[in-house]
């Protein structure tokens, strides 16, 4: 495996043998796997969970991470094509990435999305020009659209919490006082759809997934077995669920024109999760994949309930991507 | 050992043991003590001692750090429970902390004190908080009113240069221009207390310690076979002195008010320590805990002088760290 | 070696040796050379190739690195003695850095040219005084004149490419919307010179080196067995070149003032590298030490040809840092 980009580009089988290793390394560590291995971590933009995870994952391997931070200790860095390098930004991603892939064994990259062209966005433009750039093993550590290692962290929780496999899983938008980019509820309704999941993505009108981005999720419940739609009807949709996942996102329409998004959410407050919404499925357990803003997005008596899932999610992610790096590099001759 | 919050907690027998590991490991190193566990690191306040010291500790002893910093590369982290998180804050601590201690074996955090609250301040709030929200072993990094690995590193310090068990420690207040935490002189007075030592605080009648802290050493002193006393007289109490130790905070009325404190200094100029406050503790030793604002604080031609102690002190911290990673540690199963 | 901090305080046939270490290192790894060492990194200034390939460079000899950040995540350090330190620093460099250095086993340290300053950054002040300070291994990561890692990574790169001994290196001034120091024109003329080859700095004639540079310059001539001389007849100095190097850097007079540099500029955007340039010596490579400005310092279509060697250039600089890092620990006793 030379590409971890998206869950979508695996198929179910290959997922679920990711995960199956997950488990075998937090069962049985290898201290010495990656011995001498080095990985390099590209944020464009910030992070706690995923720098954390992804070097604890690293070390607990046996190997070593580098953090580069264009903005904050690094200059800017240029994404675009052909331009008269006159402003901002000292570099471009044509010298910097083919750079750093070549002091790395692997290169693990986050560059959120734009927010302001939604087709770029759903291109997903600058990781495929990363992936152009380099040849080294490369992860995505969330786009512009995707963020496969929350997906594969969330299938691997959702297997420890025994949520079954073709359970309902609820994508429900949220509130929040920003646009928050598609990357997350794109990656988790591929996840549930590959793992042969019901789901079911409920959220206010103007917050339907768009298309292309619908489309992707339909082609993977037809992989996976599972099933996907979309509805307005909060309390139909909860009713039965397995899973629900909170996570706030822009709508298409003005996409990430923060005002508009204001005006819009000021009759949204309570898209807030809370305890009310489980009526009709008690059982159901609340993912979010973090950050979550407290009393906006989920209510404090969930998050601080038993049906909380939050904490063991994010745990997973390192097992997770332990896993994706041992696939890349374990075995394999030194860079 | 599963907490190191406060050398305060520790009996003075577990302290000298703790001092003879670190000489222990500084004579004899175990490179491979700690290998595979991995140090998190979270930084809420800036650093440069305690940060270096911490990942050479850990990677001396065959481990491997990671470093979060809130606010610089990390988003900003709320603290205050029941809040609606709709402001600059993204992520509440009681998400971060057990999420970023399940990707380590030992976390470090550092939370500065607020210096608008004393009585907040002065019971260590947000440590109690994490401490609560943390299993896995926790070391306080510098907190509101403590800073055990500074006390920890200064006791070998003065072990090492020979500075008698119950010789004279002076901790003087300095002259600064901003306000600053009481937390390395509440730490460096317990430990002098702790370590049997006549503690004599000098300063300014504004500067007396708050009397919570005070009765705090005073329990420390009782504990250690020492004493404790303030006096605002500097040349009575320097008189014997065998370590004087320099070090600027804030007053406890108008808590952390810079006007307040600009104005209140403005005849204080002359609390820099320099080499004529030595003429009756001729060999008396200089320690600071460092950053030391040159010509502030101390003289440059004391900090330049045979009696300066502060990089002996800074790089005890090196030893005392791993000590207390060790024995957290070493010899307990895997994360 | 107790200092790197420039190529010409070595011996050509040194140079040679540490080249010819760096490709063995890089032919057959000794991940375990420097196990347990630890490498400080202390940038004063923004990095991103120099920081990544150094923290690799120590993580493939078995080593580990921790990095501090004036200004990010650190507060700001004073460098003039002397000083009564009331302003933003809290720190003078004679504690911060006998402190860190006594943290680590090798310490490498960035730190910018003045830009203000002519005769201090030729005086390369800061770094002589950080050499008098430490006493460990120091490393020069770029400091106010030279940046002796660039220029072996450089040797290396041309050895590696079959650039002659004796070959024609042309280091031409380009354009750029800034002044930037003279530490890489300086470490890379120096470089040729002392390699043997025949070193041609082509600018416009505002841009001529300032006489004690080019006095250095001629002294590693000497030595090497090269030559060097300044021209303003850029096609006549492009003629047969083996190397073309770009790179951008500010004028003598009015040094560093940006608005001047600005005015003086508007005539010189044809200082852009182009393929035109390449005429008459067909088979050149065109170098940068990157970050390079696309567009203002060299047109696309070089840095996107066959002709560039930057990205190889830049992968060189982590076995030349390797090799420097062995040469300095690899045999001596633990720290």
């Amino acid at each position: 495996m030379n590409r971890f980009l998206s869950l979508g580009a695996l198929e179910p089988g290959e997922i679920r043998e990711l995960v199956a290793l997950a488990g075998r390394l937090e069962a049985r560590p290898e201290p010495a796997a990656l011995a001498g291995r080095v990985l390099g971590l590209l944020f464009f933009d910030p992070s706690l969970r995923t720098l954390a995870s992804m070097q604890s994952a690293m070390a607990r391997l046996g190997g070593s991470s580098f953090v580069i931070s264009p903005g904050r200790g690094s200059w800017a860095l240029e994404t675009r094509d052909g331009v008269v390098m006159d402003g901002a930004a000292a570099e471009h991603v044509r010298e910097a990435l083919p750079v750093l892939a070549g002091y790395a064994d692997v290169l693990g990259v986050r560059a959120f999305a734009s927010l302001s062209d939604l087709e770029a966005d759903l291109a997903d433009e600058p990781m495929a020009t990363f992936a152009r750039l380099v040849d080294r093993p490369l992860v995505n550590l969330e786009s512009a659209i995707d963020h496969p290692c929350q997906a594969l962290g969330d299938w691997k929780a959702m297997d420890d919490l025994g949520v079954p496999p073709a359970g309902r899983l609820v994508l429900t938008w949220a509130n929040h006082p920003r646009p928050l980019p598609l990357a997350v509820p794109a990656a988790v309704a591929e996840m549930g759809a590959l793992r042969g999941m019901e789901v079911v993505v409920v959220r206010p009108e103007p917050y339907a997934f768009p298309p292309a981005l619908s489309a992707r999720v339909a082609r993977a419940a037809a992989r996976g077995g599972g099933s996907f739609r979309e509805s307005a009807e909060r309390d139909e949709a909860l009713a039965g669920a397995a899973v629900v996942y909170a996570k706030s996102w822009a709508a298409s329409e003005r996409y990430g024109d923060g005002a508009a998004e204001s005006e819009r959410r000021r009759a949204l407050a309570d898209w807030c999760v809370d305890e009310p919404w489980f009526a009709r499925a008690p059982a159901a357990r609340l993912f979010h994949c973090l950050p979550v803003r407290r009393n906006v997005v989920v209510a404090d008596r969930v998050l601080d309930g038993p049906r909380s899932a939050v904490v063991h999610q994010a745990h997973q992610r390192l097992w997770a991507q332990m896993a994706v790096l041992h696939r890349m590099l374990a075995g394999r001759g030194n860079g």
